[in-house]
């Protein structure tokens, strides 16, 4: 039996940019597949599943003759074949990412698996939101920023808060790490700690800034006397305070102005955030008591940037608000290089499997008579909900990743690469760095959308639908 | 300093019914707080945080000297004192469920452990979202079932299918385990083996029946051969067929009655799952499906129970349309015992920090000259957002665990009850039969809103409100 994992749509039904980030399924087998099974595992298993049932009724099945049976003649590894897309990959929805064999007596094991497998769509939707966020801040850099995208400040104007909004810990991890192959702004340390250690062979890979939050505010006798120790800690470089701890637009109408000196004197950067009201306006607000307290210059592209302060706005972000405050920046006469974004829970947490909706479906079976099938999941609706029969293997086609029966594309041609084989695989994993070129580099690279079924596929599927009684018009 | 962890808000905003089941922090203490740091753990941190800056600028601040000061005195065990509710316990909203303690120069790791401490956010919403439907059930069995709520299959009537759309396998455990709090039926099998031999010595939580997914069902050669096999593998239990592989109608009208003789013959109880199209509309379908086919009683309170044959609709539940489906299941005149549901996404990812408000808030400084401090958030807007000042404790009142200064209680009444002292203490952990006790008997026991505040407690924070100089109507 093979099955395969795909991608259905781009982020949140966007049908203008399918692209996606594929990432994380190295985690997921190092840590969950690629294991060795013992016959102490498997007396567990018998007394979990004796009693996993409804009382009296059939008992819950589950493959025990098969554990037995690797256990013995497989070290103990699940004898499946894994193939995948390179980690940090970048292709449209549709095309297989994943690709999972088990064979004659394994079979059943095709299945088993799915489940642990379909965790992928997590860290791909985090890493393709992330991007996709970039891609908004970045459209703002051309317009208003010095240098345009190039400008090495776009690498820290996303900035993760998602660690407190996270289910988890292994949650906090998998997440932060995704958004850090887009960014380098992180305070979900967690992820940043493993990216460094697990991924980057000790090389930092996030970073951040001292920054307070509301208890270090209001521990202090006043607003300005909790602002001016961190200038004198940390206004050498840069920092951030929170604004609204009594009342934002007082804060900004007489705190900012009574510590320009001690600022300038140090000569820092200095980062307010508000949290919480409007996001646009509290952005706005902060923009215009920097200009109004620090001055403000003109940038070659014609915006203005205030004079060693800016603003991050890190409540109530998603997606749809970060284009709307850009804009709204923009429109004002700033530089959108002033502003960041933190983004917490719309960040790590409110996503699900449905945001790329990820499915994992069955394609080829072969009978223990040796009769092999194409098969896939046909809905009458049409082919859009369809998915891809076959054995099936993906190569570029003008260098767009294109899905193409696996008979057809010679294995070294086949983007879809063996991670492993019935056991633990050499498998030559890019490091951290290496991970977030590819990602510039093949999101940049490819159009927002794309046909992605070879024609000998299309083909393939229209036969295979007919076979099943079912009728569409196919396009492509 | 003194910080403490409110829930600020009913599931979902409900201000008719806010209460919760605090459950969690017990995994977070054990896997992340009472551990032993160590000086090679230090050695990391430096080289971690060494990069985690903006190059060139300030060194993002961690507090080394205090790590390395509890390894040297304190068996690197970090020196902070938690007290939390018991695991299970259910209150309103706006009751401490924790309380963090960190003196002298200590004081920092108080917000240092915030973050972790946040994340019993998670168990805690997924435990009162699934409590929250079983009431929905539980009123509907009391109108519909014979026995009403008492009748035990109450019990499998939500059934977790959450697993595949989990962001990862740590949070699977912790929301699947939290479900298995109120109900029985679950196919996140990490959660039920865990809950089963690391929280209950080894006896049986979870339950579940064989079911067949679509490469199941499509990998027959037709769907009539697909559910024969399930006869006549499992016929004498429960069992369950997914029933839209091709067309789901076709399959109710013509396949269901097709195999009454073979189901008859084994004596079991067939579960049919629709899983596309509008819930309510392939619910009431499968039932007149089932009463055409194997006929229906009428039970003592005057609903048609379908023979031998029941539903479970999994495919896009959530709180609201369980209300909405078991309405209309009653309107066409069936009991609901033969309805169950599968919640997935709904139930394990669908929720943030946000669904139940979880914030951890500084309440209490003493400062290095000896100075005693209590504090809260106090914004201008009104008391509903401000968090309760001072070192808190928490009695029940006419039976209604309530908030008080902790001056006023006495340490053994206090529900607050200390689970780590500067290192691991013995805690009499319920075992989960004991939990799922626990919180059946509280739930049932509280009513849905209360007034949680101590009168001495309201007045001191009226009292803080005004030395901060925040002036609101105080009602309660």
């Amino acid at each position: 039996m093979v099955a395969y994992g795909e991608f259905r749509q781009g982020y949140d039904k966007d049908t203008a940019d399918t692209r996606l980030v594929f990432y994380g399924l190295r985690y997921i087998l190092e840590h969950y597949v690629a294991r060795r099974w013992t016959l102490q595992d498997v007396e567990l298993a018998d007394r979990f599943f004796a009693g996993h049932r409804v009382p009296g009724h059939t008992p819950f099945p589950y493959p025990r003759d098969l554990f037995l049976r690797f256990i013995r003649e497989n070290d103990g590894y699940m004898p499946v074949r894994l193939q995948a897309l390179p980690e940090g990959s970048v292709v449209h929805a549709h095309v297989p990412t994943f690709q999972l064999t088990a064979e004659a007596p394994y079979a059943p094991l095709c299945t088993y698996l799915e489940t642990l497998l379909t965790h992928v769509w997590y860290p791909t939707t985090v890493a393709t939101l992330s991007r996709r966020c970039k891609e908004l801040i970045a459209a703002a850099f051309d317009r208003s920023v010095d240098g345009g995208r190039t400008n090495p400040l776009l690498n820290s104007r996303l900035h993760d808060f998602g660690f407190r909004g996270c289910t988890c810990v292994e949650q906090s991890v998998l997440g932060g790490v995704a958004h850090l192959l887009n960014f380098d702004g992180t305070d979900t340390l967690s992820a940043a700690y493993y990216a460094q250690f697990a991924l980057n062979e000790g090389r930092p890979v996030g970073e951040s800034i001292p920054a307070t939050e509301h208890s270090v505010m209001t521990s202090w006798p006043s607003e300005r006397q909790a602002i001016s120790n961190m200038i004198s800690h940390f206004g050498e470089g840069v920092f951030a305070t929170v604004m609204d701890s009594y009342d934002y637009q007082r804060a900004l109408d007489e705190v900012v102005p009574a510590v320009v000196a001690e600022l300038q004197e140090q000569g820092g950067f200095w980062v307010l955030r508000p949290d919480s009201g409007d996001p646009t306006d509290a952005v706005l607000a902060a923009l215009r008591a920097a200009e109004r307290a620090f001055g403000a210059d003109v940038n070659g592209k014609g915006f203005k940037v205030p004079r060693g302060v800016g603003v991050i706005q890190g409540d109530g972000i998603d997606y749809h608000n970060i284009r709307h405050i850009l804009e709204a920046v923009m429109e004002a006469g700033y530089s959108v290089q002033a502003v960041a974004f933190g983004m917490g829970g719309g960040l790590l947490q409110r996503l699900s499997r449905d945001t790329l909706s990820l499915a994992t479906k069955l394609s080829h079976i072969v009978y223990a008579d040796g009769t092999a099938v194409d098969t896939m999941k046909a809905p009458k609706t049409g082919p859009e909900k369809a998915s891809l029969p076959g054995v099936l293997a993906v190569k570029r086609v003008n260098g767009i990743p294109t899905a193409f029966p696996a008979e057809l594309v010679a294995p070294e041609e086949d983007m879809l690469q063996v991670v492993y084989d019935k056991r633990p695989v050499p498998v030559q994993w890019e490091n951290f760095d290496e991970l977030r070129q590819r990602v510039e580099r093949e999101w940049a690279a490819l159009p927002p959308t794309a046909l992605v079924l070879a024609p000998e596929l299309a083909a393939k599927r229209a036969a295979v639908a007919e076979r099943l009684g079912v009728r569409w018009q196919v396009q492509g």
